[in-house]
């Protein structure tokens, strides 16, 4: 039987599933009664639930992040649905689908990976292409890669994110990089697929997204120039050659400076054409991303502007009433 | 006969030809003797010149500005080229094919313009296609558009080069776009059509690029707006229909917020994802372009890095000794 | 009989008077009775309210924004005015009187208007005269004018706003020019006259007060010179000549500086004397109604401080307790 | 006979006048034969000068800084003029009258002054006016207020010129403050007279102008607070009453927060309307005297446009060619 | 009997105590029956307390800011400990210990006095001996100077604070300066003595931290500068001699550019090597109690990092869960 | 017999010595006479150089950068030193003692060196001795790191300028870290021997000091923390013990947030106590340095103030007259 999400709990219906909890609190009513309210989540959102008549006891035998059995009854209540449970029970976290519980791609990871490996092996240089073999040769690396979001919550945050930013970026790099002559277009291709790859080691992402300590103290993009140290000594083995040193050079500088400007993180600026176009597109992507994501998950709100956003400082238009270009409203004095 | 172009000129040749002077300065050698010294311009680049023997009487026969019929010879001084003038006449400037004179694009003109017209024409909303028609069945208009620079000095500075600039982000565009499903194709193309029309009045280009007082004064992006509310005006009379309100207030938004933020002159910030792709693809444009002709106006000097350029706030790296990215050499202690 | 204002509500009386509502929630109190609660609005103020046992059936009868018949009673309760309802209907908007509803200058607005008038017919160039002319021969225009605000929140927020701030800014105009021969009266007067006139469609505020989309769009800034653009057409009908080109740039150019700095949105800073002076003007005013305001408003606070205002970035120090200057108090350890 | 200013001198004429010497320098010709180069100035102007066949005995003869009596004759040389001296001898400083070597306000002093002491002596305030009045007996106080320019290059940097913009500031506030019910009169008056008094001690203006030692370790904000600590003491001996707390501490911070933001050097922001008030007559004062004299020194330069002031950091725009609003000129491509 | 402090407080212990009362709110329980909520604090923290069955009449007996006698019982209630009380009674200030009621310093105050005067008895220099002595024979101004706290919040908030703060930077100053002949050590030891002085003036320390209003008007920079040169005018009389005037004006400056910029309210930047260095160790000083406290404050939090720090901008990583830097664990996908 | 240094070259006197060649130009004489002008250096100045009737041939015989034996004279002229060459000859670099025409600390190496070990000799922890042991022992790194400067021009610019800079860092420390219990010293004296090791890569220093491709590309902190990886590769080989991952992290850390400050190139800020430390004494040093510096090298100007210093954006006080701190002078109008 398939499972029932939260975004498909409805008013009335009964309930015998499990969820994610989170800011569970112990209460008590104005009887002195006491009863625990929480949050349960899975990769759908989010809703409140209330054990009644429960105390202390109980409170203790689960904890944030853990998943638990719950039985009991959805509701609408003030405008929005939540759970009343009759019982709760904490499970065995290797019982559950990772997937079921952190968002994912909406697209087919397999195929994103192909075209991923697409792209790097129609690399003409033979030192990158070899350093993407050495990449892709690591299994680990692969799931790691292949699995992890591209950010906690700004931009494609969801399994699977990572993969596919980078994707889109190097399809779009490939149609783009024709238009100036003076980048090469193995570095352009080659910088996009190392430019977040720190990321994998900057966050976690196993159970809920976030940031692991390392992360937190070192960044994305050290660590990123890290691991390419790292494969870099491994290239030889595959082409019977030292890997040049200013090929090297350039590869690091395409991670280091890939967020523009020092405000932004980066130790350095973009110097080199394939620098610039790796940002301007990292840019680009992460953007419209940002901005799309904003204007459909506020669809189903009849405004035609979504709700003010922190990190864009600015709330969106998403058009007139009738989702429609091309009405004739609005209005002025005359 | 052809031209005799500045940068063609070489130790010990004769010279009778029209240049363009500027910095002219009357000047008296240690004997108090008077001369004329002044630079012989093209679209090539720039000479400095000496006429001996010549005092004011010659000095005020021609201002800074004119062309110039040059008889002389041209020598190698110090390092430089320059030009001893035996005899120097200001002529009709109506006598001078000004494509002489000030930079032009690389690219051919009326295939560029063909280009322009396939993206307008491909346009699938009528009111759009129309709105495009009056733009280009507006003479004058194409003339400039066509002719214009888009920057005095920082990108695109060349005759023709708004017409380049506006087609290579069209084509972009063209390539783009379909990775972000939310973002209307038909509004993307008509910003970018029209992100920097106001450049043809902002812009003076006829004899040497500059800005107008009213550009000064107003600037392209509200010039843009005000050349796009006139031609709405007449799009009624091709579609039968009043222009979409909606529609017209979108448009000028993407004008208006192109440059992306304040500081940068825009006085509103992208709100929708079109003006949000409008924004990220001439900021990626722009900057390629200056980057890469710095590269390129750097080629033939010798060292690894251009000079210092004071709007990026950067040098650029243009690789090792053998313009080879893939050569071994650098060095560090080890 | 007259309108019982929620700033003159006390305690124990009974009510039956129409308000706006805001804020409505659906809630239930722990014996799962459900009840209704919102704020009551008019232009005095707003105070909470409440229904008892009253459900979804009649949460859905009305809506924010709405106009509601209240019969109840006003109460004190933990120290703050509270009403609890017995009776809420929707009304009519049009049965309404708007001025009741929205703050309102506290200066007759005919007189404002003849004071404008009178700074308007005074200039002595005969296009701007002209120009002034056909604005008050546009009687949706001047309606509009002599209703709008000049902000949503921040200063002169209140029906009449725009008028007041651009008469008192004409007033000082008029005292302040002499003392700086070398800026022209006229367009001083008719650059302050027009500064502001994009509000009447950035705004909207014949209900509550905010932000048409287009206002935010767009913004008043170009707005503004669409407007002037537009009348600018029609001078030529009453003068017999054509405007004069440099006088319609600088017009202009007084619009788009008027907020001094890119940084708060304007595509140009101030590059004449005229410019600077009706920024400088205008940011007086503005901030001296803000700080007069803040000070005003919270006159019955026994505190010598307002409390913290984000916009200004400071709390402000309204003085001893006395509200006297020359108070001997204070201490230090000595 | 009266003195032949630097800028009367003509081409062709005798001279024998006493000027200021800076920027002096030993040279040689080409032919070995040294010669003295330097700049003769007074409150009018700068012109270089020559004293050929004089070499290092001469040269130490004098100094930068001092007044030499200079004999030769003026010449048009490269389009500007110089001085090519015949004999030159340092004078003593107290022969020379140094209101022709330093600019000067073209006010004159003393009706200025008057203006000063009618805005004190109208103060309502016993406490203030009694302030005032200390100031005022003080002469060295009043001799260096009314000869101390306001700065020493960007705003009224000639010898009267902080007594010009306190007194125009003063005048403004008589016509502005009624305008603002909240804001104290006396205090705004007060403030404006005392917010820049420390300049007579950061400035030195009795040969050239620029800063003390003192000046610039302190700044004229801490120094102006001291001024009037210094004379709050003797108030009481005047009015018999000590001077109230709160007053004072207003009035330090009126001069504490005059430069409106940390980022100008004021250690407080303005917190009271009365402060804000002053900041805003002081920014529009300033500035406006900027602009219009940067307008007045370009105004016999044939171009639209001044030269791009660095402070400002902007050109400003001076008008059509016949220094006429009202023309119509300029171009677009229609 | 010891006095029962907030933090010792425990689950179901009768309580007889006195606290300091700060947001009081009288709200109604479901049944319309009113209850008085409060906060009751000491120096160790706050904790919330209810006194139920009490109305309007109770309320009015004390207000925010009143030492008040509880009697009622503490107990633990939803994870936090709370107070129930059943009587309550204001108390005369005078019958408390202030330092029950303040934080204060963890070192004893008599010891760093006596370090500072060894510093300030150790100045080679006798007119920095004599002000020194100046400031140390004034009995208010040494208790002032002992109790004053360093700041209201962010760092040393605690009686005790403005000395351990100056005497830990003379400590370090002693061991530092050496490194930095050019420096004079005499200079910066009073610069430093003397950097926050006008705390003592600007912040009020009797009942609870805050700024007094002249603290605020002014400010401590200002402040100090003051309280120096009223102290500068007794020396005289102890050296017999004239106090050097740029003695006097390196002393303000070290007080006036200590924060280093502008931008931190500094209306100097620091102009010699001894500001630099008061600056600098300010700063370290500074921010390094900052960071130690926030650690210190968390220890008990099982989590690596503690909670987000707005004035430091960032959250502080406290490490690995044994609190043992040497551990290992941590984990990336390999 | 020993070198004679531009800084001793005195009006006539013969001169045979080698020197480095900049700024070498061809010109020609008003008689059209070739002569060659340079500038020659070793590392106490540069002086303008000459020599007469010499043209493209000679010119061509030697680059900027080349050490050429110069025999001729030095001479006064127009108030500066400069040499007339007879005969100039390039040499070969092998015979030049590199040390003669870099800076150089003014402290021994060997001794400053001894410093370096001893505190790292002392560190506790075995890790963090045991790495520092691998560094020690890494004799190219060695001479490195006691040879590189640690800037190129803006602090510690001469041979052996890092090391003395992390010399007496670390010396303040062991004063400092005292006064923070909460910082680990270990901690904080690695973090000071690693913060700037990069610079032996990213600085050239072998002839003139400069930035290696690679520095520019990548920066010395990304470089140091490379190299750290490097090294604590071998440690386990000290060991015999896996290096503690956390320990890993925090020092990798502290180098990345050395800067403090995103804006100064710091991929991220302080949030480790010591990493603040580290941060605080290096700004500290840093400053301190540039200051002292920047006093000395003026000493010897009268004025009371240096040059402004651009990268200080500020001119530093020097004192009186005298170089007196104590003196009585300064005067204001009283």
């Amino acid at each position: 039987m398939s499972r029932r999400f939260v975004e498909q709990l409805r008013d009335g219906e009964s309930l015998d599933e499990i969820y994610l909890v989170t800011d569970k609190q112990l209460r008590v009513n104005r009887n002195g009664i006491p009863f625990i309210q929480m949050e349960l989540r899975d990769r759908t959102g989010a809703i409140p639930a209330r054990l009644f008549n429960a105390g202390e006891p109980v409170f203790r035998t689960f904890d944030n992040g853990d998943y638990v059995q719950c039985e009991g009854k959805s509701q609408l209540f003030q405008g929005g649905m939540q759970v009343v449970l009759d019982r709760l029970e904490k499970v065995d976290p290797h019982k559950v689908l990772p997937s079921d519980f952190l968002a994912q791609s909406e697209q087919e990871i397999p195929k994103l990976y192909e075209r991923l490996r697409g792209h790097l092996h129609r690399l003409q240089n033979p030192h990158l292409r070899a350093l993407a073999e050495c990449f892709l040769m690591d299994d680990p690396f692969v799931r790691a890669f292949t699995t992890c979001p591209a950010g906690v919550k700004l931009h494609h945050a969801y399994l699977g994110g990572l993969l596919e930013h980078t994707v889109v970026m190097m399809d779009i790099a490939d149609r783009v990089v024709p238009f100036y002559p003076g980048a090469d277009k193995d570095l352009v291709i080659t910088g996009l697929f190392l430019h977040d790859i720190g990321k994998t080691r900057e966050l976690s992402f196993s159970k809920a997204f976030g940031y692991t300590d390392e992360g937190q103290l070192i960044g994305h993009i050290p660590m990123g120039v890290e691991m390419l140290t790292e494969k870099l000594a491994q290239v030889p083995e595959l082409t019977g050659e030292a890997f040049p040193r200013e090929l090297m050079v350039r590869l690091k500088h395409l991670i280091l400076s890939h967020h523009g400007t020092h405000e932004f993180g980066s130790p350095k600026v973009p110097m080199t054409p394939e620098a610039m176009l790796v940002h301007s597109i990292d840019m680009m992507d992460t953007r419209m991303h940002m901005i799309l994501r904003e204007v459909k998950e506020d669809r189903h709100n009849p405004s035609a502007w979504t709700p003010y956003n922190h990190t864009l400082g600015r709330r969106l238009y998403k058009g007139g009433p009738n989702g429609d270009l091309y009405s004739s409203d609005g209005g002025t004095y005359d």
